[in-house]
């Protein structure tokens, strides 16, 4: 039972041991999604519903599978309403003449089936990606107290926490302040793969002059779904991990962390922000 | 540069807008392990180095690739100290006798490369799982005090979490309150799978009269890990999803979740839990 106004927050049976209400309670909704490219399932993730057109195009774009929206000429889920799984396989399909490669999803992702003769470190995962993508040339610049005000606002505008506290926030503003996209998920990847498919729709990539704000830490993936999109700052209120640091320095991105009203810390690029 | 101390915590270079530090920052190790089957590389998996062995138990036994110990011949990092990627890739090599199939590793993760004819929702995520599992049978009861003195605990016991903010930690603790195991790690469900894969090598699987605490929130794959390890509740301080609470309710394992000193709120179960 999904609510009308939300798909991203359901109601389950609950027993508070302060008080006990028959209405339930409500809670983010978790479901998986398979991505299908020109009808072969590439990926499953446990998403919450709600702009899986963005979350496949973004998670697409992340993956090197598509370069632009004209790379693609309809993404739609698969089957027919009323259906069980209806909402839960959608279907990217190419544009016309365009041949799509799902193979080049290269990414070292957890879980991902992959083959290795040399092994795997840091060095070698940082690697990978510059050999797809250079460093971000853009030098776009922004006071630090726009910054903690992006934060605080990225809390604000989360319906769905609001009502479960179960859901992560991903948004792209550019360096004036002005919100261009903004999406929850139970995933935090998720919620980056949907604003970045905001702006893939937008035609709005590489989406220079911008920064990602996420509600939670800042891991690898977030700083590299940041380089493919060409977004040269990435900030949260919470803690860098040190891949996210070392990859962030070497491809020019500017990574602001631990970000509150009058503070905040910065590992990478510090020339990008004025205090 | 990794302290010797503590492998999940190396420095960084930061900047901080309120005091500059020449020291350098500590930061959350995140670095990526690839878990092999007998030369075969099933998985890659970004986490904070430490307890890998149990890890790779703990995540091989979940995919349902491993039964119990005696399916294990050796579990050792590939290749020499100092090479490079040394530490990075682990070889999970079967019993004498056994033959591991990791084509088993059937569940549905974000990221598997996957083939799906009729599509996927909750429902058939959990039959997946049903299919494999009989519901918990462990009839456990705990005092819902105990299990804030369990969450108050975890977080009082995470010595990497205290130096960077940047880590998430499982802990296994029997109902009586006495604790088997405790692991941080920058991805909760690495943090589940190395706490799984101590009591694997205790020979104390299935961990009947167990409760599993996590730090962040209960989606469905924390839930399906307590399944598979025949751990009867699971709880925290934060949310659920509303995947994981249909699977809890379905497996009969107990979730407690936003769990505080004189509050918690029961989204499946209650009856193990005693106010």
């Amino acid at each position: 039972m999904r609510t009308k106004s939300n798909p991203g927050v359901t109601k389950r049976v609950a027993i508070k041991s302060a008080a006990v209400g028959p209405e339930g309670d409500d809670v983010a909704v978790e479901e998986p999604l398979e991505i299908r490219v020109a009808g072969d399932a590439i990926s499953v993730t446990m998403r919450t519903p709600g702009a899986d057109r963005e979350l496949a195009l973004g998670f697409l774009h992340a993956e090197g599978v598509i370069g632009s929206i004209d790379d693609v000429g309809s993404v739609a889920h698969c089957g027919r309403p009323g259906d069980e799984a209806f909402g839960n396989v959608i279907e990217v399909l190419p544009g016309a003449g365009i041949a799509l490669s799902p193979e080049r999803a290269a990414f070292t992702r957890r879980g991902t089936l992959i083959s290795s003769a040399c092994g795997v470190c840091g060095r070698s995962t940082i690697a990978d990606l510059v050999a797809r993508c250079a460093p971000i040339a853009d030098l776009s610049r922004i006071e630090a107290k726009l910054l903690a005000r992006m934060c605080s606002s990225l809390r604000n505008e989360q319906p769905i926490f609001a009502r479960t506290g179960g859901v992560h926030a991903a948004a792209i503003f550019d360096v004036l302040g002005q919100l261009r996209a903004l999406h929850e998920d139970i995933g935090r990847h998720n919620a980056v793969d949907k604003v970045v498919g905001t702006l893939l729709l937008d035609r709005a990539l590489p989406a220079r002059g911008t920064v990602l704000v996420v509600s939670g830490r800042s891991s690898f993936e977030i700083v590299q779904k940041a380089v493919t999109a060409g977004i040269p700052i990435v900030t949260s209120v919470s803690a860098p991990s040190s891949l996210a640091i070392d990859l962030a320095v070497q491809m020019n991105v500017t990574l602001a962390c631990f970000v509150r009203e009058t503070t905040l810390t910065v590992y990478a690029h510090p020339e990008r922000i004025t205090l």
